[in-house]
């Protein structure tokens, strides 16, 4: 029952203001001393990089990216770094351009400032991924973890609403399955709290006026968090599972996250009465399930993976593959029989049961 | 209304256990590569200091400490460090022990490895102080951040039950105070929110048997993250009250803030619903007044000022002294009346009272 963690703080500066980044961004670039800046951003994110960066001199625009950060790619805007003998990466994007200014640092040292303009949440994380031959490599390293991120919910108005509400019930999930990740503790168990309680209080202001600046800063400093939370604790229950279902039937990532999240949270919360109080506390309700369930509601959310493709036939195999990817770290034991019907359940939509044998959990 | 701040996280690894220092401080030696090691420790605390570095070796034992860190002899450290090719600087102790590891990494630029005995949560900050001629210096540098602290509540048994509660209830003050610093935050406010809900756990345990390890562990979690709070979101109103009074008038540091606190928590409350509702919560109250006085009582806190020496015709001097210093960020107006109340009543032990504009939060 004692408490022993090993947690690893990051360190970052974060500057959040909406309508400030240009501001924010000029500041942080005197203080790091910069004088040959880089800035990374598509073709079609140009214009907002230029707003971005109007207070700065830039060195270089450069915007020749690609999803999942291709090597070959990632090789040319290394050498455009050292040749241009750059000494900081300003991003502006969404995940594959903060991903690219990442496989730069990487090998070039450089130190970056991301302006994420999407909920992606790379930016605060030392995680990065590169893709050759379509074979995606991830890794962990201190250098890539932006030094500086400056967030302004400004920039994320024209993000639609549909692909927000998903990004954010994505963030959501990461926070909820930290819970019981690997390496959770009570440190990054209580930012994803904080996590879950802005997404809460930004998701739905979002998904009624996409417009809503307030909702909009919820929700991205919500998913910051999700994603602070997520790179400490790691991969837990849900993801896993999603992983598996993605990845073996092709389901979309969104909605199996969307569709599955409320039963590994059933399936937990009886087994993890800590992370049960604090996931409701952030809900406002007394249970976890029901608080998520009603915020679910809200967002109109999906509710059954048959919806997307999976069928009865398919949980046989998917249960086989999940088993044996569950982390030691899970509170409930999972058996092939409670996966099974954990995943018929999610398939037909039927309301997230709780164990049989915690019914006060209910 | 919007959301604006600039958060700083330190990036420092905490490995928490109890009675694995010796294991957790070899795996940080091994994991950074030290070969030369500098253990610094008090002649009182040597034997703890070898047990807790049973499992490194130690190139050289240094304990010519002093409290408040002396220039003089920080000086004399710096060149027993260099002089022996030291690469890394382990200290086992209290607030003076790491205080003189921070002052040799400061120039010298040594890593720290942090090995806490005590409450005192200076190992969790990037703050430094000298003194010269019995004048002391403080400044922050990112040198001097540890950049690993193992807690070990084991090493804390032997810490007076009398001493822990009044580190402890100074650890609350942190906490709470830091809810309306200048730089508070979201995040350093979740941060001071669970290390609230750690206090209120373990202070009373320790208090009642002060060898119960859980309580132990509470409290020196809570303390970690008071600190970490602190030292992001700044000194508030609180402390500004009990750095004046314990200048003037010499009070004592402990009952002081344990006296002061709840009249500020009542001062502060109701204009600034938010962080009542996180403190409220922390201590599993509807009212974050009540939850404060219901631990003070389980603590046997002391309640008023003039028990300390403080008399009614002190106050005036004392408003005029508080009053330039209170932060801009304080959420509720400090005017000389209301600070007289408030005097008054910690002076007196009377119940503190919500502001009558705001009679829901009483």
């Amino acid at each position: 029952m004692g408490l022993s963690f090993e947690h690893v703080t990051l360190g970052q500066r974060v500057l959040f203001g909406s309508g400030q980044a240009a501001e924010n961004l000029a500041s942080e670039v005197e203080r790091l001393g910069a004088r040959k800046v880089m800035v990374i951003a598509s073709e079609q994110g140009r214009a907002t990089a230029e707003q971005v960066t109007a207070r700065i001199e830039v060195a270089r625009f450069y915007d020749d990216l690609a999803p999942h950060v291709p090597i070959d790619k990632a090789e040319k805007a290394r050498t455009a770094a050292r040749e241009g003998g750059v000494d900081l990466l300003v991003c502006v994007g969404g995940g594959s351009t903060t991903g690219m200014a990442k496989a730069v640092a990487l090998t070039c040292g450089l130190p970056v400032v991301a302006v994420p303009t999407t909920y992606a949440g790379s930016e605060a994380t030392n995680v990065w991924g590169l893709t050759e031959a379509s074979r995606k490599t991830t890794g962990v390293d201190d250098r890539v973890l932006p030094a500086s991120v400056i967030y302004d919910a400004g920039l994320t108005l024209s993000l639609p609403a549909d692909l927000s509400v998903a990004s954010g019930l994505n963030a959501l999930a990461h926070c909820i399955d930290s819970m019981w990740a690997p390496r959770a503790d009570p440190i990054n168990q209580a930012l994803a709290t904080e996590g879950i309680r802005a997404l809460r209080r930004g998701l739905p202001a979002v998904r009624n006026d996409p417009q809503n600046l307030e909702g909009r800063e919820q929700a991205l400093y919500g998913c910051y968090l999700s994603a602070v939370a997520f790179a400490s604790a790691g991969s837990g229950m849900h993801h896993k599972i999603c992983h598996v279902l993605g990845g073996r039937w092709n389901l979309p990532h969104a909605q199996t996250h969307a569709v599955v999240l409320p039963y590994v949270l059933a399936f937990n919360a009886g087994a993890a009465p800590e992370a049960a109080r604090r996931i409701a506390a952030a809900f406002g309700t007394e249970d976890p399930v029901a608080g998520l369930d009603s915020l679910r509601g809200a967002l109109a959310a999906p509710r059954a993976l048959k919806d997307y493709g999976l069928t009865a036939g398919d949980l046989p195999e998917a249960v086989r593959l999940i088993l044996p990817v569950i982390p030691e770290s899970n509170p409930r034991p999972v058996t092939g029989e409670n996966l099974l019907e954990l995943l018929s359940a999610a398939l037909n939509g039927t309301a997230p049961a709780a164990p049989p044998s915690h019914p006060h959990t209910h």
